[in-house]
């Protein structure tokens, strides 16, 4: 049976890719997406969440909108150095057909939760907004989520938002920090492992030549995400962050992880660092009566992209 | 010509350990030394400090005595766990005879750094509190400082007072961070080098066999810090921190090194933490026109340890 995933999302190039390694899976059952601001607003956001589902052929997913602004500080503008002003390369697509859903994203997390109690998975391509606001709302649904699964954060490497921070716990660290306190099974995909799966210029090239709707997308959006890299990070190639999430569902011993309790700076320079419990301290105190994040620290990451390029191939 | 260094220090079990590898070292004339709490109370490592200059023989040494407690919080109350209550691994010494000079610690630092400028290096094996105040009470002393070494932070490590902080920066954040600032070359080494230079128990029994008062103290007092590292860290041996900063003044080629400016975090979870302006942000300002500190991050361990031995066998 196919593992129930709503994915709450800020697309987002890399977003988009990943959206569609999802469908393209048939183990996943992604039973909703919720949005989110991130990489865009909320509203650019949402607007892409339903073209990329048009683009997909799968305008059945329901789409519930989430916050327009983190917990406790104004929306931060986006990255629009990084996914273009329309969060989508500056390709332009047309306004989409379909709606989103009446409910905010938060209520359809608990209530998709409690429908299928154990069963449904979170998957998080965005800063963890909606996620806090579910357990805010209704904190007994910790007990009843099967897992959480987030891109985001940064247990023993730099930052991408900051010199110490990761851009989607930086978005929201208070909503973070709460997320990351929940009582059920949460996994980390940060930058310690998401920068290991480096998609060369040449297996990038390769997805322009899969013919179908999604793959075309992916290709045509690419370039801007591309160019990114290549005139800001100096790099020929990119790190294909979201989509490490859905390889993790579909293929968990492709990584190595270590278990740590996990806090969210939210203050001073580190602001949005996720600090695992390191170490012999004598003062853990702020770490203490958390569950042990999973956080990923290695990959097979050849295998991790065929795997991604075999799917997006369908 | 033997370069001139005043020692900043909270002895302190490795404190003793560095400071008699540096009078042991013709390449260095140790021009004095400022106390400060750290390990233990002021009080007690000032008592500590003339003590050992005592059982070196080596009391043309003036000690100047620093501050009481750190810049902005009270004293922490010292690591009696590690150091024992005297700071001298519970051996009790009776009390100096000699005392030290009149003036405060800081003042002492600016005097000898203006009566030879350029010429005098500050090595610190404690909290920088006394190097801050020095800096505050005359911030042109950095262009006439030689170099400041110091032990202490964690740039790509744990700590080790906290999961975020090493024990000397952790001791005073405000005043690392007025150090990390200073106009003049720093070399910080930091637990991601300390760390790497481990004294297993064969090597410190070897210690016990150098017949002088240098050593036999050392050996006495590394009793108490060996059942710390044994009972509380797991280890069968030590790390002997603050002789890094020696070593790397005698043979700096035994070391890698990298190159950052450094703020160091004075709130959160992370407070004490030092961080380096890494990874390709768009978001350093708080960096800016800092000066790159020295980062010691790689050694030859096995030199280290061979270099500090054969000093203390004199």
């Amino acid at each position: 049976m196919a593992r129930k995933i709503i994915i709450d999302t800020d697309p987002g190039i890399d977003d988009a890719m990943a959206l569609f390694y999802a469908l393209d899976s048939p183990e996943l059952d992604v039973v909703g997406l919720t949005t989110i601001f991130g990489n865009a607003s909320t509203e650019t956001c949402t607007l892409n969440a339903l073209r990329l589902l048009e683009i997909a052929g799968r305008t059945d997913i329901p789409v519930a909108v989430g916050c327009d602004r983190p917990l406790a500080m104004p929306f931060q503008g986006g990255a629009a150095f990084v996914h273009g002003a329309d969060g989508q390369g500056n390709v332009h697509l047309p306004l989409p057909q379909i709606k989103p859903i009446s409910r905010h994203a938060a209520q359809f997390i608990i209530d998709t939760v409690m429908k299928a109690p154990g069963e449904v998975t979170l998957v998080a391509f965005a800063p963890l907004t909606n996620l806090a606001m579910a357990l805010l709302l209704q904190p007994e649904i910790a007990h009843y989520i099967q897992e959480i699964v987030l891109m985001g954060g940064n247990a023993f490497v730099p930052g991408n938002a900051t010199p110490t921070a990761e851009a989607n716990i930086w978005n929201d660290p208070e909503a973070a920090d709460i997320v990351f306190g929940a009582d059920c099974p949460i996994t980390m995909m940060g930058l310690d492992v998401t920068e290991k799966i480096y998609a060369s210029s040449d297996v990038l090239d390769r997805i322009r030549t899969f013919d179908n709707p999604k793959a075309q997308h992916i290709a045509r959006i690419l370039e801007y995400y591309r160019m990114f890299y290549r005139e800001r990070v100096g790099l020929n190639g990119i790190y294909i962050h979201d989509s490490t999430t859905i390889t993790y569902l579909l293929a968990p011993a492709l990584f190595k992880f270590v278990n740590y309790p996990v806090r969210v700076e939210t203050v001073g320079y580190g602001r949005g660092k996720t600090w695992p419990a390191l170490g012999r301290s004598e003062n853990e105190t702020a770490w203490q009566g958390r569950r042990e994040i999973r956080i990923g620290i290695e990959v097979d990451a050849e295998k991790a992209i065929q795997l991604e390029l075999e799917r997006l191939a369908r």
